[in-house]
């Protein structure tokens, strides 16, 4: 490399996945990225909008094969400033959205190097959205709730039991293997009949969805063979939904 | 016009007002707009994305100085779907948060009118991102609690007494002239303490930012002399952006 490269760090929220969801700002930061370091749910064709002589590292941790931990990526991060210059950090969808992107911010401006963030479109509005599910309707819905299904003691968000009390749409992220403990929560506050949507690969061509409602979501999930990475949504404008009505009205002829 | 043009109409989002925080699809599908209805937060500039021919009319609803009814902005997309073709709704942030978005939608299925919707950066979540506030951050929020603070009865929402309650970060939408209600709201539930930043112009370059405690923010924002519209983010997470203690600081040498 010719002459020193000004060390900078900027976080990128690449969107959902379909890979017209980035921004254009986006877009512009990652064309003069020296050093781009990917996650696992980052659509690969983001990265051909980087120069072809940009280092490209995928340090993505799905399905507990951790390539790097989150010290190695920070470390990488500040390495990669000092010696390469711009390093873009790709995360799908919004990087403060349960995305520890706060964290690897906060360590790279330990080490003084200048921090940008370009939001991204988070999956909790944009995955429903895509699917004509709003997170708010008038008359129907005044708030929505995201909550992460994996805290860091693996744990569910203790104020799940609040939300559940609340008239919020609920949006969990990282919760598919938690859902019998959400379905559990939801039926405490007598809310049995609450309608969920939940949503596989969502704006991928791979995309897979299942409604129902909290007494039967547990079933029609399996069924459906739901894997990760899914968001859940949980309140009445998932009813809005296009195909709710065929498919609740279905399952009770199935069932009466 | 020459030939029969397809009735169809795009829902996009165009973010929280800076035009690069636009979508990849949301820019490409206003290329192909024969009519482009925008909202008051949109900025202009994007409209340069739609061709020439296109015909553009503000349909904002600022200041309560309403130029179109919702009722006259639904019949405006429906008309213009069948007379003109692809009907471009141009929505600041995302359309389905707090828009309206899916009444509009639903009111040109009614007529049997295609419909798309193009997901946009959230001001819930990208406005505190880019002033360096995360949403959620790791062993400080584990969610996030959007709010609007003008509901249809035009009364701030019944869960915000909740809200105040949980550990989630409290994101308010159009709810800066209820800033006094909220705040007792916040009090009531001994979060005196609480930090809170208020973002006027989210995005753009005339922003301006107050950042306090549940007990300051009402004097600071007067002070600061904060208008609509603005964004008002509660929760421990504020303390992330990097103006808060000093800014803390000086207010206890100034009143102790």
């Amino acid at each position: 490399m010719s002459g020193y490269k000004y060390p900078k760090l900027t976080l990128i929220g690449a969107g959902p996945g379909d890979p017209e969801l980035i921004t254009l700002k986006g877009i512009n930061a990652l064309k003069t990225a020296d050093v781009v370091l990917y996650d696992a749910l980052v659509n690969p064709a983001l990265l051909d909008y980087a120069p072809p002589a940009a280092v490209k590292i995928y340090v993505g941790k799905r399905n507990h094969s951790h390539t790097y931990s989150q010290e190695q990526i920070n470390n990488l991060i500040v390495d990669y400033a000092f010696t390469h210059g711009h390093v873009v950090r790709l995360k799908g969808g919004d990087p403060f959205v349960f995305g520890r992107g706060s964290e690897e911010m906060a360590f790279a401006e330990n080490f003084n190097i200048a921090t940008t963030i370009v939001p991204g479109i988070s999956s909790s509005i944009g995955v429903p959205g895509l699917s004509g599910i709003p997170v708010t309707h008038r008359g129907v819905s005044e708030s929505f709730w995201v909550i992460t299904g994996t805290t860091q003691n693996n744990r569910l968000a203790e104020d799940l039991s609040l939300a559940a009390r609340s008239k919020a749409t609920i949006v969990i992220l990282m919760g598919l293997n938690k859902l019998q403990e959400i379905v559990a929560i939801f039926r405490k506050e007598n809310k049995a009949h609450l309608p969920v949507a939940i949503i596989q690969d969502g704006s991928l061509k791979t995309q897979k969805e299942v409604l129902g409602t909290i007494d039967t979501i547990l079933t029609l999930a399996a069924e459906k063979n739901i894997q990760a990475p899914a968001i859940i949504m949980i309140g009445e404008v998932v009813k809005r939904h296009k195909a709710f009505e065929p498919a609740v009205e279905a399952l009770n002829i199935l069932f009466n």
